[in-house]
């Protein structure tokens, strides 16, 4: 059983000028402000709903409205405005989104589907149920519960926030009841996970439209460092091709399942014994930024196709070997694009920033390199990472 | 002797947020719009000078000033707020660029460069001087002289308005002085050229910065039907090594010699006696389109670079074959997004919409189709533009 919502058929039809559709996106981040570079080669001008003039996206775009991505009446006045609308994070809460469904409106993807992008234990238990391998889990409440979790899967247990993490922020690894303890009486909601013994992360990228075509980008291997993704290698080197296929099925029929409508990004655990989810983004996923060179199509003109119902590009690479290395900002405070023009000065390199102010370990920017070789590819992108941010900031 | 400007040394630094410098492009067409994009992944955020909300560029860029480009006062307010202003077209009057210059604002190109991309007949006449192969010209007042002119060089002979032209408009071609009479009597400055015969045209596009560094693509075939370029397609097909070694070192040699600082085109006639030089254009242009998709830097990533007097990209292609076919408005006026979903089914097509209302014969975007067989990618971006025009626009 889907809970794929079948395709809309009285879509209200806001039409900007020259007859193309108004595509809003809530969130001014780094991924409207690369959506909205796609949307301008599609003819379209994408409408931000931000929290700021200086957000990210309100940087480049013109249609920016400036509104709380909490408020309903924010939210609403800006879906109605919008022949679509879509997502920059998951933050919006489940029960403001249905109530746009409810009044007819055009949002992708649509509540019931990105719950299980909201909140791990819907995610984790929807996912088990289905008999997808995910990690030993257990929601708790109590030490007590923590202490049982243990005692089966044994310490250190990994911890996280049910909502609202995000690059390592609402993950804790704790090693005893003692070290839970702070976590514990902090009131959020968590779950419990094994701590997997993974050879090293993956992630499979996959779109989907309403009508239900689907497409897949090759799985890549993701760099983590203090649970943030500092690199991303496409295609994953070395990988057996059994895993190769397997991957991006299982992503596409997680994103058919859950009736995902855009950009699904499937994080996986690569162990000895396979495959296992950790964790769903439905959205244009850090994963996916080297589509924008290496693919035919990027993963951001993807996720307009798909929102608009149109047809799905090309997913084909367009490179043997393509490496993302992300930009975080220096612990010293200091700001890279100071170190701009030695970077450019590297053969091939591509880079990305997101219009954001330095700060110490956030993400400011990436850079992608194309090439024949792998090992030239990553060597490059590393060689641009340290003549911007300096080697401090070196992921491996 | 080269007219090309010294390096500056003291530069005013208007810098936007975030350490990065303000550039300004006067104009809110669709190279602006381009440019704009290829901005947003260096972390600018292109200003613009436009005429109108509803410009191209003005519809999808956030720091849009409306203004006239003839105004000295409207340019100069805008120039005085980057720290580097270029151009979308040519139109910017001479003097009114050398006022800027005489203030210390940083105009590139130039005007002493791009007076040869604003009058053909400066232009003729300095490349004629220094023995670059160019038709046979003349300045022309009176039937009598171009009576003269054709007595030498023979029927029919093409006049040009010595500015402000482009796409076909501004170029007559006469079969007798009866048939020239109304443009000689127009009181338009005039040239005389004569009819070469030509094999087919072909274009050099290359870069240069202000330090001196230069870097060209490789040459591409480009097609013209009454007057408007329809495909471009890169490599040239069939190019003689000779010319595919002589076009870019002609183009090359052409911006050193008259100090270009940014995209400077070059469109070149193939004839059975080698290669003459048809018309210079400093900024991005439409024979460079295919570089989006089909080469390391694009040539509006090139031209920020050049401009900003950074490192230039990479020139090499990402395919063996790219193909860009111009999408100009039906005759019926119909509007060719209307048959949008049609063209994006076909594989591998990307497509690229100025946000230009559709009227007939108005280039309102194009499509780019890269691949490993010629035939293959020139088949289908003619399939996507007959799916989105009509047959009735095709160029070959």
């Amino acid at each position: 059983m889907s809970d794929a919502p079948a395709p809309a058929r009285d879509r209200p039809t806001v039409r900007a000028a020259m007859g193309l559709p108004v595509v809003g996106m809530v969130g001014g981040g780094q991924l409207s402000r690369m959506t909205h570079q796609a949307a301008i080669a599609l003819g379209l001008s994408l409408r931000v709903l931000a929290d700021a003039t200086h957000d990210s996206a309100a940087l480049v775009a013109q249609g920016v409205v400036l509104g709380d991505h909490t408020s309903l009446d924010d939210v609403r006045a800006f879906a109605r405005g919008c022949e679509v609308t879509t997502f920059d994070h998951e933050h919006v809460p489940g029960p403001l989104i249905e109530s746009l469904e409810d009044e007819g409106l055009q949002v992708w993807p649509g509540s019931v589907a990105l719950r299980y992008a909201q909140d791990k234990i819907a995610m984790r238990e929807r996912l088990a149920g289905m008999g997808v391998p995910v990690p030993a889990f257990l929601p708790i409440a109590t030490a007590r519960d923590l202490e049982g979790f243990a005692h089966h899967n044994g310490w250190p247990v990994v911890l996280k926030a049910a909502t609202g993490g995000y690059d390592g922020k609402g993950v804790w690894v704790v090693g005893s009841l003692e070290e839970a303890a702070d976590v514990l009486a902090s009131g959020v909601r968590l779950l419990a996970e094994e701590m997997v013994p993974l050879t090293r992360e993956l992630a499979a990228v996959v779109a989907r439209s309403p009508y239900g075509q689907a497409a897949a980008w090759p799985v890549v291997e993701t760099v983590q460092q203090d649970g943030i993704c500092v690199e991303v290698v496409a295609r994953a080197p070395e990988l057996p091709e059994d895993l190769a296929v397997a991957a991006p099925e299982l992503a596409l029929g997680l994103a058919g399942a859950l009736g995902v409508v855009g950009v699904l990004a499937v994080e996986l655990f690569q162990t000895a014994d396979g495959l296992l989810v950790n964790e769903l983004a439905m959205r244009p996923h850090n994963s996916g930024h080297w589509t924008i060179e290496g693919a035919r199509t990027s993963q951001f003109e993807q996720h307009l196709r798909a929102v608009l119902d149109w047809p799905l590009g090309d997913t084909d690479t367009t490179s043997d070997h393509v490496a993302t290395v992300n930009l975080l900002g220096p612990a010293d405070g200091s700001d890279p694009r100071g170190n701009l023009e030695a970077a450019l000065g590297i053969e091939g390199v591509d880079p990305h920033f997101y219009g954001k102010e330095s700060r110490p370990g956030r993400k400011i920017g990436h850079v992608t390199v194309t090439g024949t070789s792998g090992e030239d590819v990553e060597r490059r992108a590393w060689r641009a990472h340290d003549a911007l941010v300096g080697e401090q900031g070196r992921g491996r």
